[in-house]
């Protein structure tokens, strides 16, 4: 079976925040859409990987031809464990590393917090034929910054605006922009925090503070249900996706990046040189 | 069979550039040390980046918990079409994106020229953890800037000596430096550059101006081997890959970066925390 048939509905229609969006009603262990159960979603994910790599070669070698200006912005946020890196690893590893930028934004450094918070992201866009990838983003000026109160609560207010102004800027220039908010329980969530402490190969994933903020966990989903309301915008929208099974949580951003891709209509560029001319130079040479 | 079992040599010692070393005497259809075939080859590089997809992460993992300076920086030089690319997509592509630092470098910028040669290349060293691609390097500016004479004879002859101190500094920081010539026939490279001539898919990789390099070979030739003589130091060496039969160039690439990881003597960071304790917090959230 193709990928496709086992979609019963268009994932970037189930999964995507619209009017009336509410957090609490996604159920974290759900498969919108996807009516295969694991292994049909490996599968899927593995031809999915073939397609994915051919539009993001296409997507490269338009911007190689000069003037093409299409690039794709993949933004992740979730609470920790919620599979941010198995995405980076297993959606994007499957494309050539040349074409792909990837951004991991950490605790903001004393220079970055000298800036306006959008200074550094700023600094990350992807450049034409590439695919961004935020790990982590400005969305956490409104996430962390809200919950830990890390400003006054009428800067944080500002950002919504300064966000969307922002994001209208990178969509105008060229920017096909998925917001991903990955979607964990609390107890999928500390199911993995017990497995990165009872076995050595992952304790250096876990971090004290992990629980301090899984503790705050009704605070962040407030917190995110803010940034939906506020920051969901057509040419910049926003995608829930329920997260407690990673593989679907990985089948479903890369259906979205696939998606995002064909939407472009992308074709090989024209040769820009003359091809017998130039067939007739390498002969002699 | 493993992947160990089909060299009957140690590619690190075969292909690397050692006293009294002669480019002209490497027979880019070669296949140094590897005693199997094609299928052998594929089958070892599937093996290999299992391998080397742990030993990234236990490299990466270490870096996380502070203090630790190790890194890889892998220098990519051939000739147009010699599979710089694939080398990046095939060797590179197996392991986790978050751990690899990839930097193309282009034809300088007018920025770029304002600067040191090495001034873009500074800015581009891996950080703790990272394995650092570079394709194509500081060594453009002792290659194609000698060939096509770019600089004063002067200033090219001062660069051997700035590099050299460049990478004696980088290796004393914690880098482990590999640096590898791809080296194609002239007859290999007809083929491949007829490749992109032909198919449709591939005429955004053919550039005119690839025919004009083609025929300064024997410069060009001549340009790397006095970059070997100059620049082959013990924490930098260089090693010469053939690269006709493109699966056995990214096997020894990836075989140099696994054999650079073992010698780190790599394992998984011990916990910074009391694992105890932290299980009694997780369970009582």
């Amino acid at each position: 079976m193709s990928r496709e048939s086992y979609w019963a509905s268009d994932p970037s229609e189930v999964l995507r925040v619209g009017d009336g969006f509410r957090l609490d009603r996604v159920d974290p262990r759900s498969t919108p859409g996807f009516e295969g159960d694991k292994a049909n979603g490996r599968l899927a994910l593995a031809q999915g990987a073939k397609i994915l790599s051919v539009l993001q070669e296409q997507l490269f070698a338009n911007s190689r031809m000069g003037g093409y200006e299409r690039r794709i912005l993949l933004v992740l946020q979730a609470l920790d464990t919620a599979g941010k890196g198995g995405i980076v690893k297993h959606v994007m590893g499957s494309v050539d590393p040349q074409g792909v930028a990837l951004t991991a934004f950490k605790k903001p450094t004393p220079e970055e917090l000298e800036h306006d918070f959008l200074w550094r992201v700023e600094g990350a866009v992807p450049e034409p034929g590439q695919i961004g990838v935020f790990d982590r983003s400005h969305y956490e000026d409104v996430l962390i910054a809200r919950v830990r109160e890390l400003a006054p609560p009428e800067e944080i207010e500002r950002r919504y605006g300064a966000i969307n102004e922002f994001e209208a800027r990178l969509a105008a220039s060229g920017t096909t922009i998925i917001k991903v908010m990955l979607h964990i329980s609390a107890d999928e969530q500390k199911a993995r925090l017990q497995d990165r402490l009872e076995r050595p190969e992952k304790h250096w994933k876990f971090n004290a503070g992990d629980i301090d903020e899984r503790l705050l966990r009704e605070h962040y989903m407030q917190a995110f249900q803010v940034a939906f309301d506020r920051t969901t915008v057509a040419n910049a929208p926003w995608f829930v996706i329920p997260a407690d099974r990673k593989w679907y949580a990985r089948l479903a951003v890369q259906h979205l990046l696939i998606e995002a891709l064909e939407t472009l209509d992308l074709d090989w560029p024209k040769a820009d040189f003359d091809i017998a001319e130039q067939q007739a130079r390498l002969a002699a040479s």
